[in-house]
């Protein structure tokens, strides 16, 4: 018998390994934050001794989904403003409040946002904000796992003064986190609009001189791509190829208005997409042209973006608004069946963190894994599990999620942090909010 | 104190009344299936004497959504078969199990997917199928409201040897379900493709000798009018039209492949249209022009389709993607606000069932509705109850499942019948059905 610290039992483990094995009445051995071991139940209860046994009965145990693109603060907004045209949501809704951030609204924000991710089956996530600080510490608390950074712009935010403050934020936090087991910093220039090529330049330098990966929001509208031709003479994507942005790890948000032979490059680069389905249709920003993606071999997640534009953070959601819509833009049922979607919710992901770790279940692995009850009515009956996760479940139907080795939500309870605290304090932030509002 | 059935306490009731007034800590008096009153808690507290209270705490109580086309007994194959072209899925897949079906596989079923239906906040549907008989049992068994009939096609079904014995089985349940408080018959030509004018003319007749009304497939794919152009001369709903189908009472389900010359006089028709986004995308059968039949002030309802082609039975999944996908396809972040999408899963849903004590909370109004909790991480923080209900709940926050004014779900438990030996019995019938499938 060998010791472990815990042994998780479930009808199902959907691996998501190189043969997308599936496992039937079968166990997870878990060890200092890794899988040590998973096989058929019998065995691993006769090879494991865990100082922890958990039996989830009958749901499936799969690899946590990895949030390629989010903004969890921003969930304090949701549902402030919905349904109107983006320039006047953007500066009569969202930057007023936006000016008067504090980090305790930041933090408080995020603690819910990443509540939502793991409630729904997301252990990880890829986040930008201002205060990520407080974003970060609020990762923390609920113990998910986020690459996160200082989004940087060429103007000040309610944090920074300006882009050169905004990179000794992110050199500092680089510094802070680079030994944490579950945060990493990222270089986030906020996008091609809101900077200028001297920032860009400087981003790309500090990602290469540090080793971290960029992330930013590229091509997401025709506009923008409009806006970057006049300002700069060419496209949004071939801007940064040509400014050698995309030859650094890059996880690149939106990728929506891009040319076939920017798409040709871009899978050249190795660059990873963010697919954000739900922020894209709710703004009119357009489809992003996915199945020519993978056509070319690119490694594409799938990301909720922020609440105020989604309104949920749920990458079950994600997975079938994005298997849905492509069939019907391509006119062509078969086109992003389930296992690829699922495949870019997990695996995917775990090409956006930048982290190989992630993604798949399996000796070596982390052990992030969430697992749904499969007695809900909606995942009966069942012929193939792999179809129920994409088009079926809600991601409401998960019991469990774990970070590292370490159970952060069970049945309901979140193990890190104080969730009715939280919602109180909400009330607190809801008020606020509306006060500056009303005086926008 | 005045006696009432049942008084119900909500933090919030979203009444969809004239005014569309939201009550804030508010009760609703339940009377022999109907709304006797609702108003401020402490003066129903003050005025009504009930028998039973229920206090929902924080959750907002609506009316019960109208799933306005769905055929819930293909529940039974969900996720069978996924991400196929249309043909090949229905003649290598369902057409065979379909052939052999059974009065027990359709309802057992039906049960599961009205189970779904309670569980996720529906508490009527218009529903047609084969051995409908069954369907309409399941439903009485739940506790939902249906609208169901026996679909009539040129050929003889597992149930039937042809349309004349379908028209006569119609005849038979509309005198069974005469007086029935929940359930009622409607008259079902499956299609304009899978019958003959005859057949059309026999069911437009039946539906105004018996004052039933019509429920049928419409206009689903570009495929279907060319079909009809080839056989009749004339686009689908032209057909309709000229048949004199659309001056009954009407539940059109699709309608995606339509003319504006066609929406006008579909418009002055009164015809209801069940908009089904999930299997329009999921098929990749269209986008149906539902902003060009608002603008006409068309009744236009959203429905789940059957599971085969969802593969969800939950209204506020079609809410979501409804929203979203007009916006992005119309290029207009402003179309179909929540408003008014809520307003199609109910007040649509109540022209959809013919039915105008449905749809909204007022006095006289039938007593069917349900109740989210508003403390779970996706519904914080709250500004605006619409927009959550619309693009932040997956429907698995419902509580409660009330209809005709009897509880018939509540906290996880189904009141009328036996979930847990349900799920077993599917267990039975999914390895029936991979019997079947791996015969064909
Ligand atoms: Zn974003
Ligand atoms: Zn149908």
């Amino acid at each position: 018998m060998r010791p472990c610290h815990t042994l998780v039992h479930a009808a199902l483990i959907v691996t998501q390994d190189e043969d997308r094995n599936i496992l039937e009445n079968a166990s997870l051995a878990v060890l200092d934050g890794l899988v040590a071991a998973l096989g058929p139940r019998s065995e691993m209860t006769a090879q494991w001794q865990p100082e922890r046994e958990v039996d989830l009965g009958q749901s499936v145990l799969l690899p946590g989904l990895v949030n390629a693109h989010t903004h969890a603060a921003m969930t304090f907004l949701r549902g402030l403003a919905d349904d109107m045209p983006l320039m006047e949501w953007l500066n009569s809704r969202i930057f007023p409040v936006e000016q008067k951030l504090t980090p305790e609204i930041v933090r408080l924000g995020s603690l819910m946002g990443y509540a939502e991710m793991l409630r729904t089956g997301t252990t990880s996530c890829v986040d930008m904000y201002i205060f990520e600080e407080a974003a970060l510490a609020a990762a923390d608390e609920a113990g998910l796992r986020c690459m996160g950074g200082e989004a940087v712009f060429a103007f000040p935010s309610a944090a920074f003064s300006g882009p050169d403050a905004v990179l000794d934020e992110t050199r500092t936090l680089a510094e802070k986190y680079a030994n944490h087991p579950r945060l990493r910093i990222g270089v986030n220039p906020h996008s091609v609009y809101t900077t200028t090529p001297e920032i860009l330049a400087a981003c790309r330098d500090l990602a290469y001189e540090l080793a971290l990966p960029l992330h930013f929001h590229l091509a997401e509208t025709a506009e923008e791509t409009q806006i970057c031709l006049h300002t700069h003479g060419s496209r949004p994507t071939t801007y940064c190829h040509r400014m050698g942005l995309l030859d650094a790890p890059c996880t690149l948000a939106h990728v929506v208005d891009v040319t076939p032979e920017e798409l040709d490059f871009l899978a050249a680069s190795g660059a990873v997409v963010a697919h954000n389905v739900s922020s894209n249709m709710k703004l009119a920003s357009g489809t992003a042209p996915v199945p020519a993606m993978l056509e070319r071999g690119m490694p594409v997640a799938l990301g909720t973006d922020g609440a105020a534009s989604n309104n949920r953070l749920n990458m079950f959601t994600e997975m079938g608004r994005t298997a849905l819509l492509h069939k019907l833009t391509g006119m062509d049922s078969t086109l992003l069946p389930a296992q690829t979607v699922l495949d870019m919710a997990t695996l995917g992901g775990a090409a956006a963190m930048h982290d190989q770790r992630l993604g798949s279940l399996a000796v070596g692995k982390a052990a992030d894994c969430v697992a749904l009850d499969l007695t809900t009515p909606n995942m009966q009956p069942m012929y193939n599990v792999v179809s129920h996760l994409v088009y079926a479940a809600t991601g409401m139907e998960n019991r469990m999620a774990m970070v590292d080795g370490e159970i952060v939500y069970m049945d309901g309870k979140f193990t890190r942090f104080d969730y009715e605290a939280l919602c109180r304090e909400m009330v607190q932030v809801r008020n606020f909010v509306r006060g500056m509002a009303e005086r926008a």
